[in-house]
């Protein structure tokens, strides 16, 4: 499959996905982003073209990726001409119709994973979910998400939403708690890097287990002690209290619930 | 080191420390744990003996490992003699003087991780930290962990304590975010594994990197019209909206503050 693809957009995911197209055979004919220097960076990597004008933006590719903050949609698209080229958008939460305007081949190709610049990612594990209103443009988006992902799946817009919050609590909560966790210890002069066994361990064990089953600590024994301890201990700590409150409740009930 | 260990206690911490110091080199003598079937079946393992009850428990051992819930020491401790014996416990949450009581050789001994019977570790990974009033049962705790993990630490029991809400944070409630997405999931019928490759990505990133530049997604962008949509697609989910809101706010407090 020959194709040329411009990127719209010149972030993390953007930066992830053009440069494992590329690998596997597609040509990245230009890359849009305002900031020029994002635009140059990825530009220099995939040997291709750049703009940092909407209106720059190339007329000769065959697909064109949305890869954009949700906000900058239409700040960007209205600018550019895309009326009979397939238009498709990499955003989770998203619904396919926020393109509907903008070109009448339009789609979706979600990769689900968090993207770093600096943090290399297999691509080829990482589920990618298409949309579209016409199977044409559905199987055309399969074909291509193949060649990147061994794990393609099609997924409507409704449910990508709530796959989408599935995903901030396992990922964007799951690493703010990382987060927390590091301010803790550095205010006992604890090195976080005590934790990392134990953080690893606990992502590998649900690849194995159902999460529910494999939840330990205080709150699924409901050991009121060590709760009442805790909350005590970094009462004045940001709003962690509460916070471990509302979690271990929670922890708590659902567990209640599976008895 | 030719020593003979005693177990109180055979739940998920004893059954992989036992098993580790027996790998070794150690002899476990025997197991005590109120439940029968875990006694004797922690014993199978370590080819030691078992009990069930307090007063049964073998006055030979020259050290003690307490590993019960915390809530279990004040029912068990009480009966047993071990005046003249090393006793450690293995409980993050609890100070060393719980055992002042109990001996007056006492010390902590404590693993950070999350076991489960069935899942095996690689207990050379594992963090030991270690606690003690004496010198010489401070270091010779210390030679005991060193035998079974490459990372042994000294840490008092003020800071464990922190240590251990930590751990909470970093596990336990990762792990409950990990059961709220795949509830999520469930309900719209979307298979659990496609969330394990961000869940591993997620704990693999901040292996190299620190949680608040590993950050990413709708809160630390602060995008208001992602995050009142999501809320607003699980009001109706147990508490999940209530969750949602407090941890987007933490993270986008967090995060204004680095700026």
């Amino acid at each position: 499959m020959s194709l040329n693809i411009c990127f719209i957009g010149a972030g993390n995911l953007a930066t992830h996905l053009s440069k494992n197209l590329k690998k596997s055979g597609f040509n990245i004919l230009q890359v849009y982003s305002k900031t020029e220097k994002s635009a140059k960076e990825l530009a220099g990597i995939l040997n291709s073209g750049y703009t940092v004008s909407p209106e720059g933006i190339t007329s000769d590719a065959d697909i064109y990726f949305v890869a954009l903050k949700d906000s900058a949609f239409d700040e960007v698209l209205p600018r550019v001409n895309l009326k009979n080229k397939i238009l498709v958008h990499c955003s989770g939460s998203l619904p396919i119709s926020v393109l509907e305007k903008y070109s009448n081949k339009i789609g979706v190709f979600y990769p689900l994973q968090t993207f770093s610049k600096q943090c290399e990612v297999d691509f080829l594990t990482i589920p990618v979910f298409v949309e579209s209103g016409s199977k044409e443009v559905e199987n055309f988006l399969v074909e291509i998400a193949k060649k990147v992902s061994g794990s393609v799946l099609v997924l409507n817009s409704e449910k990508r939403k709530y796959l989408h919050i599935a995903a901030v609590f396992a990922c964007n909560f799951v690493n703010h708690f990382y987060m927390v966790a590091a301010e803790i210890l550095k205010k006992e002069e604890i090195p976080f890097d005590v934790l990392k066994p134990l953080i690893l361990e606990t992502a590998l064990k649900v690849q194995k287990m159902e999460p529910e089953k494999a939840q330990t600590g205080p709150a699924v024994r409901f050991d009121e002690n060590i709760i009442s301890a805790h909350v005590n201990e970094i009462k004045d700590f940001n709003n962690y209290a509460e916070l471990y409150n509302s979690i271990s409740k929670s922890i708590f009930e659902h567990h209640q619930k599976l008895k």
